[in-house]
């Protein structure tokens, strides 16, 4: 078994952060898929044993199982020593954009993408109002990146997988990310890191059994 | 002028958060109070000088600014010694229910609050989806307080201090928080800290001109 054991789906972008990172760094690890789409996360069993937030990502390392994706590229800043702060000022701007992403960015995003583009549901007002949200948040990001190479200034940083993370996932959003160009400028240099790998050729589950 | 100035208003959980830490901290601080309803934070003037993510809170120290309810808060516990961690395993315990706070709690009921009982949007698809998200937080929540007096476990943090602030403002979020017993109890221990105050009592703006 790998050193790293990663819950995840393909179609998670939040894992994907992880997923991200951890290859980034180099890591000796693994996904183990998790069965979202049937319900998994939902079970009294994935609930008890690896996350009571019923989310992936988890990650298993020794006897340690962390949950939340911001947090568990916190541990692998510790472990790896990479994409991480210097000072408790860099470490806060980290915290600042990741919140902000959870929240605003892949907070909104993701429910939109599975709404719009895995389940289906149409252009319903719910969907009206993520895409809404996910635009605000986006414009907000553009301007702070027009002035900046990465999300803390001129370093790649955890934040930045954070921020990232649905966005590779070009055109299952609904959203055109080239109509925020220096959002993709940034991808553009995320995506040229030595070892960068779309979502689907990093975690197992894609294409969808239904989607085939 | 206070050594702490906090730009808020009395409507916004996300500033109840730090005014209430602060307060039970004991700093010296005041509130300037921000024209949220009238666009203020959608300004260029208040983006460019306070916070180009157009929310608040804000907290001007000396000549630092900060935004994001847990940045600050994350400050504030390195200023004052007070409700942070004394381990690396605790500093990640809160990220990861502030995390989920702002993605799930506040990040839902903010919204459907605002939609609710602010701008009286009604019964909308949309109030009805962060209905659905707000109520599947709390549960998840109240599971979790039903074994641990506080987010993290024995002890008062900024992780509660982000989880609770929505919740007082009672009977404005369509939500009937007493059908959650462990998370009413928490909120009880909360409110017996001393120096504990309510949003209303602690910020400006309240009551909203147009409900006066």
């Amino acid at each position: 078994m790998a050193e790293f054991v990663l819950h995840c789906m393909a179609q998670s972008g939040h894992s994907y952060k992880v997923a991200l990172m951890l290859e980034l760094c180099g890591a000796d690890w693994e996904a183990s898929w998790v069965d979202f789409f049937n319900g998994q996360t939902r079970s009294e069993e994935f609930r008890s044993s690896l996350n009571e937030m019923g989310e992936v990502p988890v990650l298993v390392h020794g006897n340690e199982t962390l949950t939340q994706s911001a947090v568990i590229m916190d541990y692998l800043v510790e472990k790896f020593g990479k994409f991480g702060w210097d000072t408790d000022e860099e470490r806060r701007e980290i915290l600042r954009w990741t919140i902000f992403d959870n929240q605003k960015v892949s907070g909104m995003i993701g429910p939109l993408r599975f709404m719009r583009t895995l389940i289906k549901t149409g252009e319903t007002d719910v969907v009206k109002f993520l895409d809404g949200r996910a635009k605000s948040a986006l414009a907000i990001l553009d301007k702070h990146l027009a002035k900046n190479d990465f999300a803390i200034g001129s370093k790649l940083t955890t934040a930045d997988f954070s921020l990232c993370s649905y966005l590779f996932y070009e055109g299952e959003l609904g959203i055109d990310v080239n109509d925020y160009q220096n959002v993709t400028a940034w991808l553009g240099r995320i995506k040229s890191q030595p070892g960068w790998k779309h979502p689907y050729d990093l975690m197992p589950g894609h294409p969808l059994p239904s989607a085939a």
